[in-house]
């Protein structure tokens, strides 16, 4: 039994007639012999709907409740799609989060799959050709409905493919694969063909919001791989795998990613001593703020500069908070600055090459773009730039990289 | 631990405006020390919302899909009810049909409650001031999302109160309780205090839409006292329960219903030889067509009139049934007549008293209504009439039996 996992996203569910062309894709994969679990999101706009009903109701809606009443949004898009394969003759029924069942843990709004019940479900694959799952809901050990959190479809889909030792799990968009970089923002912007998937991370976290970060890891742990293609046509699109599959091309440099959602804050002449990170990091932690890039300089005279940057939403909370402890660790200033974007080069390739850096920083001092800060990982280069050089930094990255070019190893 | 089960329908639950009386209600029971299970139906309009997008994607909805599809109305309302609850500090949350869980056959969009797990209610209760459950929902053996029927969240009330052994089941609607007649037909019509259960089923059935059928078929089963009450305002309604009740009053007629749903259709000479009735009735309930009044007169010479009522709805199709088997009985002709309606008047007290008839009679003949049929029961006399002629018969009987007299024994 050959089983392939096929998710679709609101945008591909949201009336009707799109629900029909999902319908054709579905029947062709049942021709080719296939067993098709089918994950839906709920149609687009129906999450937003309901979570702004919740804010309506309450101003701080109970987590568990918010839950199970925004899974509805999926439990109407399987009923309808499942109406519809019955309708063509498919031996077709629906299936939610408590009837598979996907066992998360009781973290409402953002629960984590434990378990999936592969035994049962393989047992109804004998007797069904499609099974159309709702993404984005599960239950917790009391049968209390949960959901995934944002995106959280990608992670049902992948996690069922994993389940089931599916042959393939197609994330199927509204565009028609991983890019290179934004198209909008660089015309020269090309599909990729195959890419690892510690990279897609990196560009899926830069804001290349294509797959949700958590689907990817999971696929990268169960060794899931992931085809992401458009549901409004049928050319490949970008497959998601291991850099050891042997069709993965050797090129040092995949793709060039960017983020807007950046302030940079500086707290000025902060004294170095032991547990001073720790005072400043602690607070904003426990806020649920997110921070980014971290530079320390090296002190002088016991006093050093710490700048950091955090998401544009968190702004105002994090200079409450540091407001806060800027007399405790006898900072002079705290400074922030909105003005400010962040640009990456991303490849498994450049781990043991390192003149990928040296390339980077050289292309972007010749159309005189300031480098305000500079974070490396073993896949990544980032720069923190002035954000009207935005667009300028993307393009001349993606060209001294020469990424228009399939194949080319940079 | 007394606990007390609430049931709201959907005008009670449209809106956050409404939802907040319904909070109130609540309050004011868990202030007096009750445990109380609130069972809400879907917001108004929101079913047939439901439905009619089923019947844009399928001609005809599976069943089964259309269910999942429907519940999500309730799930709505318990989820944001439940909600409020919290916010004012009630500790609360929603319940699911499967939550429950709420066992049914799978005869879906018409399912029958099979058992209710009361323990794990009960035991929910120990920790739970107010447990928020989904009316009109269950699930079936294979955990598939069934529906009770329109109307169903009343039977979940009341399964849900004879499940618990609860003091009673209030049923919260529109209406401040059961009238005598249909207070727009008859300016005289008054509220009853108390009414049998086989008299609210001749009122329900006949059209006095304030409690599905079923609920009170079931009530009247487990003994279950209903009070029938408005949301909008603090009096008493009509509490519904057995006639061995000491409060009950002696009355020989509760109350006069009509239904204007009726059409009559008369085969003229039927060969009458034994199993004629079953070549005609057989095929109408084949089809799922509810047959009323059924006349059949002596037979003169070998052949007779048949003669019968059935829904207006069903009109079309019990004439073409007809058409078919009117050859194979020898009949002469198929007549129809929509232009009919029905009365009746209902009472526990007639049982022995056989004026009740005669009375109702004469006093239609007295208005020169001609009665085109009757058929009796042990609690109730009907009489088919020419529609027109509706509102004088209600008004009449219902002067006849002086039922605007509190207490009066007619």
């Amino acid at each position: 039994m050959h089983i392939l996992v096929q998710k679709y996203g609101g945008s591909s569910v949201k009336d009707l007639k799109c629900q029909r062309r999902v319908l054709e894709k579905v029947q062709s994969a049942v021709k080719k012999g296939l067993k098709v679990v089918v994950v839906l999101s709920a149609m687009s706009g129906e999450t937003n709907k309901l979570l702004t009903l919740a804010q309506e109701w309450s101003a701080r809606p109970d987590p568990a409740e918010q839950d199970s009443l925004v899974a509805t949004g999926e439990q109407t898009s399987v009923a309808l799609f499942a109406m519809l394969c019955k309708d063509a003759g498919l031996n077709a029924r629906s299936l939610l989060g408590f009837q598979i069942p996907i066992r998360t843990n009781s973290n409402f709004n953002r629960a984590r799959i434990l378990s999936i019940d592969a035994k049962k479900i393989k047992a109804m694959l004998k007797n069904y050709d499609v099974l159309v799952a709702a993404g984005f809901q599960g239950v917790d050990d009391n049968d209390q409905i949960t959901t995934l959190g944002r995106g959280g479809s990608d992670t049902s889909a992948v996690a069922l493919a994993a389940a089931l030792k599916a042959d393939e799990c197609e994330i199927y968009t509204d565009v028609d694969g991983v890019y290179t970089t934004d198209p909008n923002m660089c015309p020269m912007a090309r599909k990729i063909a195959i890419i690892d998937y510690d990279e897609m991370l990196e560009m899926a976290s830069m804001g290349a919001k294509v797959l949700q970060i958590r689907s990817v890891e999971f696929a990268k742990k169960y060794r899931v791989k992931i085809h992401v293609r458009s549901t409004f046509t049928d050319t490949p699109g970008t497959l998601v795998t291991s850099k050891e599959d042997p069709r993965m091309e050797s090129v040092l440099v995949s793709g060039i990613a960017y983020d807007k959602d950046q302030v940079r804050f500086t707290l000025r002449s902060v004294q170095d001593r032991p547990g001073v990170a720790a005072s400043i990091f602690t607070p904003l932690s426990d806020a649920g703020i997110l921070v980014d890039m971290i530079i320390q300089n090296t002190s002088r005279e016991g006093v050093t500069d710490m700048t950091f940057t955090v998401s544009r939403q968190d702004r105002d909370r994090t200079k409450e908070i540091l407001d806060k402890v800027q007399h405790d660790i006898g900072a002079a200033e705290v400074l922030f600055d909105t003005r400010v974007s962040k640009v990456s080069v991303i490849g498994v390739g450049m781990r043991n090459h390192a003149g990928v850096a040296a390339k980077a920083f050289t292309a972007l001092r010749n159309e005189n773009i300031n480098i305000l800060m500079i974070s490396t990982s073993e896949i990544k280069i980032t720069c923190l730039i002035e954000d009207k050089y935005t667009e300028l930094a993307v393009r001349t990255l993606h060209d001294a990289f020469e990424l228009d070019r399939l194949g080319h190893d940079g």
